[in-house]
């Protein structure tokens, strides 16, 4: 390989993780924001994710140079076109990091409704699974982009749970129904930060195994 | 242009176009599984969104050969990476369709909450962005794309407006409150089936002016 084209593939990885460990950050800005009644990290959130937002951008421009310069083929191709898949995935889950901060300011104006537990440990796996995929992404390791997958599932068990839970405080005390539901839509939009980083998984298996797996998967289940 | 190409560039439009048809047609259908209370309108919703699935990975396909075979410059570049881009927006929709049936099941199973009267007018509205989102993106009609950007606020004040009402019935009658979550999560789906149109549209109006609308916009807010 042309060791230009080279560098400039080892430069696209290097973009990725840095907006990748950016976008963890927000993401735990936001949960802290919840957790520590510190509406002022909302703030810090806000101003990360205008961050994302020009990485992208600039990610994008990044990619489409490299395939009009370089006309890469195979692996390459299929590695820059799934990268701007990424990066739309990335800063969508900034999107979801303001979601959250904006419900928690609304919530730390009012009495805390139940000690926070599972959601931060909802928020340690998306973390966890935000910054795998991406290492795995850019190491072409598809085990540990599976790995992810599977972590889907437990952020989808824990946001079935304290789901559950707040239905409880809903029914017994009609009092608490506006907190309760800002709270179910924290716990969504951390599920959907692990839906974000699942889908990244799923292109990295795509790229390395060259192998469809997502829509495989779904037709089994439906099979079953 | 290369005439190969060119019918081959009109093959990817045809068949994008087609996606979006079989989108419109899912969404349309997960919602009246909801509003005539026809269980049955959801397992049609599943299997259009399997089509779905199977679509997006033909149309990936389709990019990556074009990428690799034709090694497009400038415009037609922009057009394919975008067209990748859009067939993840597309595929997600057809899952929060999935979503909406899912719901509609369950509430098919108790007595009506009330009349279904702001959702199906939602549904309409973004069942109109999609088409037009990609008719814009196919002609490369940016005024179109920027008419999909507005509508997006009325389906957020739609979303805004149900969602008040449904606090309202939980509040005053905690046996509503399964319910009244079930359709905001209804809701929910179709406000995100609208922000995946409009991400559509930012996508083609970036195509179109070369221009990275939505950001400036973002910016410009924050500023405000």
């Amino acid at each position: 390989m042309d060791t230009t084209f080279h560098k400039e593939l080892q430069e696209l990885k290097e973009s990725l993780l840095k907006m990748a460990a950016l976008v963890e950050e927000t993401i735990n800005l936001s949960v802290q924001c919840l957790v520590k009644r510190d509406s002022e990290m909302a703030q810090q959130t806000f101003e990360r994710e205008d961050r994302i937002n020009k990485m992208e951008n600039a990610i994008d421009e990044q990619c489409l140079k490299l395939l009009a310069l370089r006309q890469p083929m195979a692996v390459d191709l299929r590695f820059i076109t799934s990268a701007m898949k990424i990066v739309t995935d990335l800063e969508r889950m900034g999107d979801q990091a303001v979601n959250i901060a904006e419900r928690a300011i609304s919530l730390n104006q009012e009495p805390q409704l139940k000690p926070y537990i599972d959601i931060p440990r909802m928020t340690e796996i998306a973390q966890s699974m935000v910054k795998d995929v991406l290492d795995a992404f850019v190491n072409r390791d598809s085990k540990l982009a599976r790995s992810v997958c599977e972590r889907d599932d437990m952020v989808d068990g824990l946001n079935d749970q304290v789901f559950r839970e707040l239905l409880t405080y809903m029914i017994s005390d009609p009092k608490t129904i506006t907190r309760a539901v800002h709270l179910m839509i924290v716990c969504r939009c951390l599920e959907r930060i692990a839906d974000h980083a699942t889908n990244i998984a799923e292109d990295v298996i795509f790229m390395v195994d060259a192998l469809v797996i997502k829509h495989h998967a779904d037709a089994k289940e439906k099979e079953a």
